[in-house]
């Protein structure tokens, strides 16, 4: 409970480089996520080139955290294995929530960045990553070690809580 | 992570009730989920008349453990606070996850059935707890104490790995 509670997004991370083993560990708990009829589309690229991570805001405006950061995680949606069409975001939701409390767990700072469904991020992870067709980029998740502790968040809201049927906010 | 590992979908539970506050404490934990531009798009209902846990499984095929079961969480987007044009379903299932999470770690058993996008299990839900046009129905967890212990999986696949580049399964 102490970790959903206070797993913040982590923007900025010190120069210190992050054991991969950590990050497979995340990787590996990701993969116990539920999916829809169980389908568990994903797939993971492990990302720790730092020409790689560089290249990532050309293309993605809002990961420019990835510059210098030293390791990401791309989720990628693999529709060979789609046998429940129409789930696989909610399925990769669950999997990038996964991970990022995973990493949370082990000291690391995290943040998702989102891709898919914006068209130019998608095409910028396809092509620097060399994704076969059925390969759909999903998330980017950048990490480090937190520079900073973020503060604790209150994120609870009273209202949006209903019982039964809806009476309003 | 003992609780990212050991976390299973229970679909069977005991006729005992469920206190409400374990409910409200996993919406709660479910509320610290990530959003895309923290847009916090969520709504719950808790849902615990019988009778309308009865009628679910009528109109969402895959949700027959409903019937009998003492209570629910059904996810929903409110379009009013779409600030993040296309990414609910990704939040959403963050946040579902976390909600999984969180009843696993109180002991409770439950089980993710999906909403959207199928329209018949999203005009049931719509109908049934009187939501407003802005309202879109997720998901819905159903939610017990479990009948048995899930035995322990193990869902890591190595070949699901990769490396900065795709290089085949």
């Amino acid at each position: 409970m102490k970790a959903l509670y206070t797993r913040r997004s982590v923007r900025k991370y010190q120069s210190k480089p992050v054991p991969v083993e950590l990050v497979e560990e995340a990787v590996k708990a990701a993969m116990f996520a539920p999916s829809a009829r169980n389908q568990q589309s994903w797939e993971f690229i492990i990302i720790d080139k730092p020409e790689l991570m560089d290249e990532i805001p050309t293309f993605s405006p809002h990961a420019g955290m990835a510059k210098g950061a030293p390791v990401g995680v791309l989720i990628c949606h693999n529709e060979d294995y789609d046998t429940a069409v129409g789930f696989f975001p909610q399925d990769l939701g669950a999997a990038t929530q996964n991970l990022l409390l995973a990493l949370h767990a082990q000291g690391l700072g995290a943040v998702w960045t989102g891709v898919y469904p914006r068209e130019e991020r998608m095409a910028g992870f396809v092509k620097m990553c060399s994704l076969p067709e059925n390969v759909i980029p999903y998330s980017f998740t950048i990490i480090g070690w937190p520079e900073t502790e973020p503060a604790a968040t209150d994120r609870f809201k009273k209202e949006r809580v209903h019982y039964n049927k809806w009476e309003g906010k």
